[in-house]
């Protein structure tokens, strides 16, 4: 009889990952830890950083996990997202950019558990579909199946914990008319490259991360316009000759899409970059977070524990200003409740708690109050474990400075650099600007004798080995 | 104490509605009937034929259902489906032609059931989640999910009947170096309409009905050229110029794909028209369907019932050269199963006619032996109900002129007319050429008085509107 605690983990993304690292540090550190599964239904980790060129659904017809697209670089410097206990340094050996391609930061997060054992406890191509608690045995019962053998099956757990990201089912709203638009519509999940844009008018509708992102990706890549229609309030960033910003879209007609101001404009291509929903298929509403995308959704004690049954926890259901190491925080707080280390408060307690942290979430009016919010948040969770802790003022200024950078110059931000966190290395100066840079691969990033991009020359290379 | 049988109905598409029907008949002549409660994700009926312009996932995150394009006609006569309880005639009062477009054929399937009141027993927007069999009970628990609410309900039900279609779940194999092509790649299930395509060389990866229509869609509104990958055996048809069949992709280098034959040619887009796998999420392995597309899917008594679990049945499961009135000889003989008019023989005797019908499946060579293969077995289901007969020999010789119309003239067969089956009228020759008609709407299609389309004036027509 085995009476080790079993804990299952859904999903093995940059929040899973963190939860198996918390789980290894603390084996390595002599402790006995609990029996881990990872279910993960790509065939590889790292979730959301798994580029894949598929869209719409993959090769076993589950719907495609991530939102990345080929050209992706890091839209915050690095130097916020830092693990504290695997830091650039360590992985690169020399000082990088601030502003890494996907390629980059996949490889660092992959870093970090490539010399660990923990790969053993994820299944990949295994997909959670069913998770029920037993009220008596206070279990959980999670049916899984292996995507590649049809096989079901279905095992107890002792916790569960969810860390299956929540930018990956998109918010897609409807708009009057859009089945008339006879062009490419698609949500921002499904945008995979803006190079077939090149001499289209594309229209990207949303003002987030996503819209500011890819319409700048449609500039660089030479879309001859690029259109963002907003809601509430433009970015109101100094956009480069062709970006222009308009109010909403009221209606599609054909080509032709109607803004709220009474304008029009001929557009080629739809990116509807309208952000993402939670969505936790696998589990029934007694379990099922419901949230709007923002920094303290209701009903997690601590942003980790879910209230209505803390043997259940989330891992990365916030809104992301501060990422893998704000993960690490809340996976290392996790495994210390599920391993006893921690006591878990009674349920009033952990309601006030959520009462108090939503009253200044309520209090929030800027994207600096956000910052502001999230760094309190982590600095709370890191005074409670072993994970090593690090400067979150810093964190927090470099994510005000950035946010600043961005108002500068919006084509030009991820040129600056910054200084870590964690080790005090200044990033490198990178060999080429952004906006010129046409080849993201990591060999190229890496590349320390390359020159400066020119960008007319590789773009010319880049339309000859296309024909 | 209600002793009455409960059936769930998986799917409010053709098997699902003719399910409905099935049992609207039965209570029409004064049977009681079961419960019933017909699950349905979408907010409409129709299944496939609801057409929605998304693609990927849906407003709910949910894998969209419809492989549904806006410009589809049928690509078969419409009377090799018609209902034999609900002629074309009948629901539209005068001939029509023989390929009508898609919203005609909706309007033609709703319109059966839109007198009766089966709809009170569909949930829209409602998804089931996970099914499990208990064995002692004998019954199914059906876990579903309110997309709008997120409210979960687990109910209790004595049959199943999966009517969830296999014609929305990708089959989409790798290529290599497709992550390579800068231009879009979808698949055939989030193709929505040729108008992008203009001006560009497309390829489509198939040799089945969606390579074959989709790229006669790309050749009707304006690609510059369509190459059709085959696997096996090219098509064969006879092209129009710009029009072409070659071997099977070997891989892609950005914009130049290489063919086995060690050509090689630019192309701008390209839809993977390589066809569906069946896809049941919602139930485990012992419930599960597991089959390539073919015309006897294994492990089904009469195609219908689930051998491992009679309680369990599937409508439609097989590949459709008939479609709408062979659900209906399946949900006919489900219901009468169901409601035990039909005694179902034992596990030994269907495994016997298992065998037999699969010994005569493995012995089909060709396209037309597989048409009469399906038109035998739907005359042995024709037989035992009492859903009315129908001279199945003339709907053979139908299909197999087909076959020879497109031969014949691939651009060109959609113009041919057929007589009906039911009723004996002769279809109704349509004003305007398929290859020439813009306007797939309904009205159009229906408008006596229309003028043969003007494809040039109407083509102008179409890019004004979109400037």
């Amino acid at each position: 009889m085995n009476s080790k605690k079993r804990v299952a983990i859904i999903g093995a993304g940059p929040s899973g990952m963190a939860q198996l690292r918390a789980f290894e540090s603390a084996e390595r550190a002599g402790a006995e830890i609990p029996e881990l599964v990872c279910f993960e239904k790509q065939s590889d980790w790292g979730g959301q950083w798994n580029f894949s060129w598929r869209t719409g659904v993959d090769e076993h017809g589950e719907p495609v996990h991530s939102s990345m697209y080929r050209n992706l670089w890091s839209n915050g410097p690095k130097e916020v997202l830092e693990f504290a206990d695997y830091t650039f340094d360590e992985h690169f050996g020399r000082p990088i950019s601030s502003y890494p391609p996907r390629e980059a930061l996949w490889d660092y997060i992959a870093g970090r558990l490539k010399n660990s054992d923990v790969r053993r406890y994820i299944r990949f191509e295994t997909v959670v579909r069913w998770v029920t608690f037993d009220e008596e045995a206070k279990t959980f019962a999670v049916a899984s199946e292996n995507l590649v053998t049809g096989e079901t099956t279905v095992e107890t757990f002792d916790h569960v914990v969810v860390a299956s990201g929540h930018f990956s089912s998109p918010n897609f709203p409807e708009f009057e008319g859009i089945e008339t638009f006879p062009g490419h519509v698609s949500h921002a999940h499904d945008f995979r490259g803006a190079e077939e844009f090149k001499d289209q008018d594309v229209l990207v509708i949303g003002a987030s991360y996503s819209a500011e992102d890819i319409g700048s990706q449609a500039y660089k890549m030479g879309a001859r316009s690029v259109t963002a229609s907003y809601r509430s309030e433009p970015m109101g960033y100094d956009w480069p000759e062709g970006f222009e910003e308009r109010p909403l879209v009221t209606r599609f007609e054909g080509n032709t899409v109607h803004f709220r101001d009474g304008s029009s404009k001929h557009v080629d291509a739809v990116i509807v970059c309208t952000g993402y929903a939670h969505k936790y298929q696998f589990l029934p509403q007694n379990l099922a977070l419901r949230s709007r995308n923002n920094v303290y959704p209701d009903g997690l004690y601590r942003g980790v524990v879910w209230q209505q049954n803390p043997a259940l926890m989330y891992i990365g259901a916030q809104d992301q200003w501060l990422t893998f190491n704000m993960f690490d925080a809340q996976a290392w707080y996790a495994r210390d409740l599920i391993m006893g280390r921690l006591d878990l408060p009674d349920e009033a307690e952990r309601a006030q708690s959520i009462r108090e942290w939503r009253a200044r979430f309520e209090a929030i009016e800027d994207a600096q109050d956000e910052i502001v919010f999230q760094c309190e948040y982590v600095r709370d969770l890191l005074g409670m474990t072993d994970y090593p802790t690090f400067d979150i003022d810093r964190v927090r200024e470099i994510l005000i400075a950035w946010k600043n950078d961005k108002k500068v110059d919006i084509m030009g931000y991820r040129d600056r650099t910054y200084r870590s966190v964690m080790t005090g290395t200044l990033a490198a100066k990178h060999h080429s600007r952004w906006v010129d840079e046409l080849d993201d691969s990591l060999e190229r990033y890496l590349d320390i004798d390359a020159e400066a991009a020119e960008p007319t020359k590789l773009l010319a290379e880049l339309q000859l080995v296309g024909r």
